[in-house]
């Protein structure tokens, strides 16, 4: 890593596309000046975006392709015409050839993973990558893995995803020793998925370096911030994300109504509305944007495709900050536990 | 069925014990006046409760019982000390017996389902019985299940969860054919669990009466109310739950720290106080009380242990739907459609 973090960016990547992708690294660099950015995309859109922002162009290149991956085309068929040439496929190729330190996205979900595992390959002795992501919750945030790269995880999964998240969290919450609980449908230790209690042996006595392992959790508990790093199969995990979503949502239309029926309620919203102005930051999707991949030889990051320019300079400083504070590193070096199973990487991507 | 509505109740279940139970049940007689009621339970401590209610009292029996089921004990545990003799299961027997049309009980969970399993056994053709959740959503409510009966469901499973579920949906909403979505990863064809898959093959092709399939749903699609019914096995189906219980408390907790912190948002609270109290209505899980146990030869409905009187009145009243709506005779009714493989039914209770 040299001296400046440089960070590749799929400018053609989200609802939004190049627009949103500039100005969020715009913005991304006012706040960490010692950022270079590599665009990929098309240049006759991008080119005009960076003449706009001086400061910017200075610290950017930019490559352009033709080839975009469209939100709605399965990994395979993404594969299949984006290899080699997309520009998602060049951000995140520019962190393979170490041109860039981690990779930011926010295109087709699948279709990043898929390319991601494909050049970038799973890390030794992980099967399977996981995308971890960050949670608001009473106590601050939380990192909770896996939400949706793969379906199932046998313990041994489950336990690597503990170590990864728990290194994550390390970095981004700085906690010598994260506290990590498996997410299941009781907390009592018979209780649950056979593969979550086995984990939950391994993790009480390994009692592995780095993390302090808490025991199961329930659902109700990620919002508490009962613990740091939050542990679960993608199939799980993807479906709590998207109803404590879809809650948060139903909640502000609920309270959006509320606020709104009577005369004397638009006056209560008239003097609160500093305060309703603060409750929706802490509500914000944009503030915690950024869905970090995990177990694989590079740092890729998700945004939310809906994203704009502040929730994608989210993802891009997250990006940042685990390059800042070598992530890749510190979860190479705490995956080699001892009594872990040899594995291959093998294929296969939820698609 | 006689005229009455024949609720029988566990006055020993719940957090607050028979004081909640006896409260409760008074509240729905006044709302339903041919209800009567079967108390099972300490005598010394609900026949005091009885006699300050002159009109529950007329309407009820009172049968005496000195076993109770803990809270926190497993499911084996309660079995081996409470089978026979504990009110909870002389509620579940008054069921077996044709004395009473449903039980209500707001004890724990996994004894509550190991009991009405164990004594009711399950319907011809199900193998596992399911918890059905009401969940408020922005249209109203929906049916969602299994939150928690079983781990895990084949496609068949996934099936009779659909069945049952409508069944449910077309008693407490009155829809004809009420739209079922199978809760998935992803709303293409192609994607997620592949038993979820098989299922909305075989309701697509099967085009079952009494039920309109929409699809896959996603977690956000529960609080959107995209559906009447979301069907999923029971390990999602809790963390999906209890997910979206945490997420309301998180939120209404943020509200009541931001509508404390200056005085001008206290003074919008004033003013939209009636707004905030709506709000807490729209968001209370004490509105949407009681999971019904579906698969059974008999009915069974979960009370919130932490329920106070007006939450255990809207699990009893929920019971008091369901009877008079014939839920029972519907289902099985519902369950045996053209094509489907024969099964027996077999253990296991989550524990």
């Amino acid at each position: 890593m040299s001296d400046k973090v440089r960070i590749a960016l799929d400018a053609m990547g989200g609802d939004q596309g190049p627009g949103v992708v500039v100005a969020g690294a715009d913005l991304a660099l006012t706040r960490h000046p010692e950022t270079e950015f590599l665009f990929f995309g098309n240049a006759a859109l991008i080119a005009p975006l960076l003449d706009a922002r001086p400061a910017l162009k200075a610290a950017s290149k930019l490559v352009h392709t033709d080839i975009a991956v469209r939100m709605e085309d399965k990994p395979s068929q993404a594969l299949r015409y984006g290899r080699w040439k997309s520009s998602m496929w060049l951000a995140i190729d520019a962190v393979k050839k170490g041109d860039a330190d981690v990779a930011v996205s926010g295109g087709n979900t699948g279709a990043l993973m898929a390319m991601s595992k494909f050049n970038l390959k799973t890390l030794p002795g992980i099967e399977r990558p996981a995308i971890a992501a960050l949670w608001p919750t009473l106590r601050g945030e939380s990192v909770v893995l896996d939400v949706g790269a793969s379906i199932g995880a046998d313990a041994d999964h489950l336990v690597d995803l503990a170590v990864m998240g728990a290194a994550t969290a390390r970095i981004l919450f700085g906690h010598d020793r994260p506290t990590v609980g498996l997410l299941n449908i009781g907390v009592e230790e018979a209780k649950g998925l056979e593969q979550v209690r086995e984990a939950g042996a391994i993790l009480r006595e390994q009692k592995l370096p780095g993390l302090d392992y808490h025991g199961f959790v329930e659902g109700n508990d990620i919002g508490k911030g009962t613990v740091d790093v939050v542990v679960t199969e993608g199939f799980a995990g993807n479906i709590a994300l998207k109803t404590a979503e879809g809650t948060a949502r139903q909640i502000g239309e609920y309270l959006k109504g509320a606020m709104s029926r009577t005369l004397s309620a638009r006056i209560g919203y008239f003097f609160a509305r500093s305060a309703f102005r603060q409750l929706r930051e802490l509500m914000d999707p944009r503030k915690a944007n950024g869905g970090v991949f995990l177990g694989l030889n590079g740092i890729v990051i998700k945004s939310h495709g809906s994203a704009d320019a502040e929730g994608f300079a989210a993802a891009v400083e997250l990006g940042h900050g685990v390059v800042r504070d070598e992530l890749l590193a510190k979860i190479t070096a705490a995956l080699g536990r001892p009594g872990k199973p040899a594995r291959q990487a093998v294929g296969g991507v939820a698609s």
